[in-house]
Parts: structure tokens; sequence; C-alpha cells
């Protein structure tokens, strides 16, 4: 079965929303063997509105409508519905008893304005909503199913997982998909599409292969289709065995892993703790780290030092090496992560300094200049990246790279 | 003049990247009058392509497609616009010698797989990309244009920036759209809704509000359009002014200002430091604020203060509050943000501490429950938090709440 996606809101189409709801909606459908055909997003046009409907039940069995159902006067979604089903709002007693709920939680009383959130198209099904006033409706005609939603992340995520997703499962038969995802880090896309070459040409054609790039990043994604299961699974799973066999130094995890969490379950594993000194990260690392259930297990904290006077006082760091070497150096970042580990009492500590932009450049230290060091109980090992003038992305690339090296550190001392 | 988005791309379809290009385009779009009809994210299947083609020239004078020009397997847009615009692909020495460039900076020679980057559309003009391999092509034809874009943003944006923009905006001549918008936190969709009813109400016609909600916060965005700009303006200024008389408690900023640029602004202009003290934010406040180009000039520093031993050895938190009320408490965050000022030499900081979950709830203090301290030299203000069991939606919602008490306390001093 195929499903298509459509955003309403002009907030997305002026740009000042990224559509998240639709990456999120995919993913869920695919899990459950429903292929999306396309995702579009549009204005809260009425007749923009009925006409991407009338494409949409043309291409696909299936129609998910977010957006466009809040308290607010810019939206229509919902008399457009009445309109294409040629059918009439009418109070619904428990979906008012569930705003009533909702406030009353919260110790408030509904306003006036809540009360249109509780009519409903009579020739909908109503698919309640705990977490949020605007409930989902859900419309059947001709074997083709619409499904309409709020766009409010958490809303819909309820809605999709309670109601939505379960009816679909119900009623489909399609062939089989499956995903499996190899995580890499600090590879280019064209170095790592030689590395595997062999085994790409090799797959059979029942097996795609995608590069998905991000910042430091490439996430390799096999995605098989098959009517036999169990024959599906056993050749995507040895396909993707020999893909990672050729890339080892880069490979750092599978599907839903992260740096950071493949760094707690080592860290957690060895019963080892973990601390941070950042200057031009500013604490990211430290929130990528923190981000991770679980982690006080094994994360005692760090310092964001932003000002020389705090990588003396609290990490140690020699003056002479701030005078002589500077704050962005091999020195300085060694005596931080080595300053890191005896002050927050750790087995392992990253440290980070760098020019991160867009000014405060030198000639000798232009912008985008960053030395970072990881370090053991025994070992510090510095490495100086160049990157470009771009403050956010100097940040968010760092971060990869420190983390990529600690998860080689505690691995390299494991081995010991 | 009106403009299709096309997002090529498997990785979209399956959910496992979210199209962040869509939303920079459009706003870049909207900042030069043309207005974005749709946006389409659609399978790299060549008829699908195609098809997808059709339907955008019947309805937008402009598409711009990006995605599926990388030098891997997975890519087949270059080839579909040969067959749309009949025509063949053509090695280009240009194209090649920049691929050649982009490689010598990094002291490396292109590969074999490199130079189908150089063949390019003889349809086409190509549009030089500095930034990478992949080059842009401009297709025209009856009036109608097609560019071609690679997905990667940075790659992308250089190219709107420099070729695409620049050209569509000599081309241009529409009914001028202009926006403003509103910034505000720590309140709802409906209640601000009744603050502005009235004036929401009374607004002209050609000017429409849209409400845009995102974790703790809401921005009003005013659009207006009209033939003449003067008046335009005029009245939609007008408009938002007196909107935002209606809500001063919780207006926060306008048009591209977050809270940290606020906050960052307000201390750069008193010559007032900042410094924090983290527990279950994990750093991600500190992210925020050094985000802001030029905040090592007012933010010294701060501790991500994991453990209970950093609270007590680094902020001075006596071991006495930690026994008795515990380190989720109003008696800890306000130590922790008095020894914050002590320890990081700051005039302001700020301090939180909570239990962000899923788990390490209790029956006196379940997960979700924060508290939060903001102090000067002068005052320190304690506040409590009750959000629910969503790890990364507590941090993100708590650094709402904390960087807007800041706000309205270095504000509060500044009245004194």
């Amino acid at each position: 079965m195929f499903a298509n996606l459509i955003t309403i809101g002009d907030e997305i189409l002026i740009g000042q929303i990224v559509d998240t709801n639709s990456a999120w909606m995919a993913e869920q459908l695919n899990l459950n063997g429903i292929k999306v055909r396309e995702i579009l997003s549009i204005s809260d046009d009425p007749q923009h509105i009925l006409d991407t409907l009338v494409y949409s039940e043309r291409t696909a069995e299936i129609t998910l409508i977010t957006g466009g159902l809040g308290p607010t006067k810019d939206d229509l979604t919902k008399h457009t519905l009445c309109k294409y089903y040629d059918t009439e709002l009418e109070f619904n007693e428990s979906v008012w008893q569930n705003i009533v709920r909702l406030f009353e939680r919260f110790g408030r009383e509904p306003k006036p304005i809540q009360r249109t959130q509780a009519e409903q198209p009579k020739a909908a099904t109503v698919l309640p909503n705990k977490v949020g006033t605007a409930s989902g409706m859900w419309f059947e005609r001709d074997g083709r199913i619409v499904v309409s939603m709020p766009g409010v992340p958490f809303e819909m995520q309820y809605l999709m997982q309670n109601e939505v997703l379960p009816r679909l499962v119900a009623q489909q038969k399609g062939v089989p998909i499956t995903h499996r995802t190899l995580l890499t880090a600090c590879v280019g896309e064209s170095d790592l599409a030689e590395k595997i070459a062999a085994e790409e040409d090799a797959l059979p054609d029942f097996i795609k292969l995608a590069y998905l790039p991000s910042l430091g990043q490439v996430r390799l994604r096999l995605t098989g289709r098959h009517k036999d299961i169990d024959y599906l699974n056993t050749t995507i799973d040895a396909a993707t065995a020999r893909i990672a066999a050729l890339i080892p130094e880069h490979l750092f995890g599978t599907e839903k892993q992260s740096l950071q969490s493949v760094i707690g379950d080592l860290l957690r594993e060895s019963g080892t703790t973990l601390s941070t000194a950042e200057s031009c990260t500013g604490g990211y690392i430290a929130h990528l780290i923190t981000g991770v259930a679980g982690s006080s297990a094994y994360y005692n904290g760090g310092l964001v030092a932003y000002s020389n006077e705090l990588k003396i006082k609290y990490l140690g760091v020699p003056n002479t090496i701030l005078e002589t070497d500077g704050a962005v150096s091999e020195a300085c970042v060694s005596a931080m992560a080595e300053g890191s580990l005896r002050a927050y009492n750790t087995d392992f500590a990253l440290a980070v300094s760098g020019i991160a932009g867009p000014d405060g450049g030198t000639a000798d230290k232009p912008v985008g200049t960053i030395w970072f060091a990881v370090a053991s109980r025994r070992t510090t090992v510095a490495t100086k990246l160049k990157f470009g003038r771009d403050r956010q992305k100097n940040i968010l690339l760092t971060a990869v790279w420190v983390l990529n090296a600690l998860r080689q550190l505690i691995l390299a001392e494991q081995d010991v």
C-alpha cells in the first residue's frame, strides 16, 4: 500500500518552520510496510487543499494530512474536508469532555474559542486525542482512506501510534519492506562509495543502497522488498555484514545508535566515567552526552571554559601555555583534558578549544581552526581540525570528530 | 511569481532525513517576493520525477529541484532532466577543473567516479558550484524555469545565493509580499489568541496573521500583500505595533531574534557578564548561549554539574542542602546560581536541577520536576516547573523558561 503525506500551512511554505512531522510519519509507515509515495506541503487555501486531495486519492490508497486544526483563525482544514466529503459539522460531546479534562489538569477552564474544536464532520470517524484539544478525523470512501491530524508533533505522534497505524496495519497486505542502516563518521561519501563498490555492485535487484550524508557522518541505508520475508531478512543481513566488514575504521554503529549512545554503552559496560572541558563548542558536546537517558551513570560533568581565567583556575592549564601557545593549541587542549580528568575525577576526558567564528581569527589561526584532545589516565591524543567560517557548522562538525576520537580511545584502552 | 520546490530522494520518503532545504529556500524566495506554491518530496524514480515536472510546470512559473546529483549510484536526476528536455550529457571542462581544484585544496586527486559529475546536459546553463562537486543546472522553456541543485544544504545555499536568486529576481515582477514576526515565550496559543483577538479582527484583508507554536514559544507572523509597498509597510508596521502592545509580558523579540540573542544584546549593552550551572539540562543552555556569535564578550563559562560531588566542590552547595532538600530543590538551585556568580566571577548566573527522565523520579519528585534559579548580585529567583516524561522535550522546554526568566531579571535590574 502507498500513502501520500500532506502538510497544510503557510508557515512551511514561507520557510518559518521545518516539516519534521513528515519524516517521522514516513519512518513509522515504512516500519509497518506502507510506502510513502509523495510528501506535499501546501497552503491553507481551500481550493489548493481540495485539488491536492483529488490528486492524492488518485495516486495512493492512503492520504495522511497534518496541520490546520488549531483553535486560532488561520485554520481551514476541517471545513474544507466537510466540503470534500459533502458533510457538515456537529458538536461532539465526548470530544468536548476531553477538552474540558485537559484544561482541568492544568487547573483551568476551556475558553469559548475551544468549543469549535469539539465540532466534528458527521462523515468522519473521530480519533480521540488524549494529549491535545484537536481530534483526528478518519474518512473512508471508495476504498480510499484520508486521515486528518493536528500539526503539533507530539499530538500527531500520539494519534499515529494509538489510532492511525493500528487501523492501517489491520487493512494492509503488501510486499514486506525492510531496512538496515550502517552509521559512519569522519569519512566522505565518495571515499565510502569506493571502499564498498564491490559489495554494492553485487547487491541483488531487490536490495537498494542509499548514501545519506549529514555533517561529518554518512549513513548507509539498505532497503529490501521481497515477498518472502525470511529470505529477505537473511539476504539483507548478509549483505549488510559484508559491507560493514569493508569499513571497520569508519563504522561506529547501526540503526538508531549515535556516537554518544555508543560511547555511553562502552562506558557503562566497562564501569568507567567521563568528563568534558569545552571552550568553542560551548557545552554542545556535554548536551549530546547528557541527551542519552541514563548518562548520569558515567558522566560526572564538565566545564564550559569560555574564558582563559576559567581554564587556568579550574583545569590547571599553566599560564605559560596560554601565553606561549595560546588557547587554541595542542598544549592547551592536552592540558585541559588532563586537568578535566583530575578536576572531575574521571577515567576519560575530552577537551576542545578553537575559533568557531564568524570572527576572531588571525593569519596564524584562521576562523575554523580547532584543537581537541581526548585523554585517559594513560594516554592523551590531540588533533587539529580545519573547518570553514560557519559557527554552527564548526560546532556540530567538531562534536562528531571529538566523539569519534573518544570512542576510538575507549576501545583502544579496552584492547590493552 | 510562484515557485514549486521539489526534493528528490528516498531518504526523505522513508523518514531518514528531515527536509530542511525547503524551509530555507522558501524563506529566501519569500524575501525576494517569490511565493512558494507547493513543496513536494518524491522518490528518485525517473517516471515519478517526469510526472512531477509536468505537474509543477503547469502550476508555477519556477520549479526548483534539490537532490539526486551526488557521485554515488542512487542518483538519477541529471539523466531524467536530459530526457525531459530531450537533450544529452556532454563533458564540461570548466566543471571538471572546479572539481580538480576542490580536491587539490584537501591535498587529494579526484577519483574516476567524479568524472561523471563534470557531465552536463547540453540544454542547461551550468551554474558553477565553488563549494562542491555537483554543479547547478538552469533550464528555460516556454517561459518556465526549472533549476536543479545538489541536496547538500550548504552547496544548495551557495548556489541559491550566488546564482539562482539573482537570476530569479532579475526576471520577476509581482505584488510585493512582506512579513513581520513577533516572538513570545511561556504562553500558549489559545491564551495569546484571546489577548490579541480585538486587533486580529481589525486587520485589513491584505494582512494575514498566523500562530506558529514550538516548544515553549509561539511566533506570531503577519503576512501582507499589496501593490503599494509603502502603504503595505506602514500598515503592517502599525498593526504589528498594536498587537505587540497587547502582550508586553510575553513578547521577547521580533523576526530572527532568539531568547539567547536578546539576552546577549542586553548583557553586551550593559557591560555585564553571565555564567551557568546546569545539572539536568546538561550543557544545553550553555550551548544556546554560545551559539550566538560574540558571546565570549559576556559569557565567562559554566559548569555542567551532573554529579552532586561537583555541585559541592565547585559551586559550594552545602552538603546539608543536598541531604535535607535534595539536588532537585529550591535551596539547591539557589545555592548553585549564587555559587556560579562567585566561582565564575559574573554579574548574572542561572542554575538548573531536575529529573529529565525517562526514569529517576520518585513519588515526591516525579519525572519532569525541574527547579531553576536566576541570580544577580542582589537577587535570586527560583522557580519550579512540572513537565512530562520526555527527556529531550523537558530539556528544551526548561531552557526556554530559564532564559526567559534570566531576560526578565536582567531587565528588572536595569530598571532599578
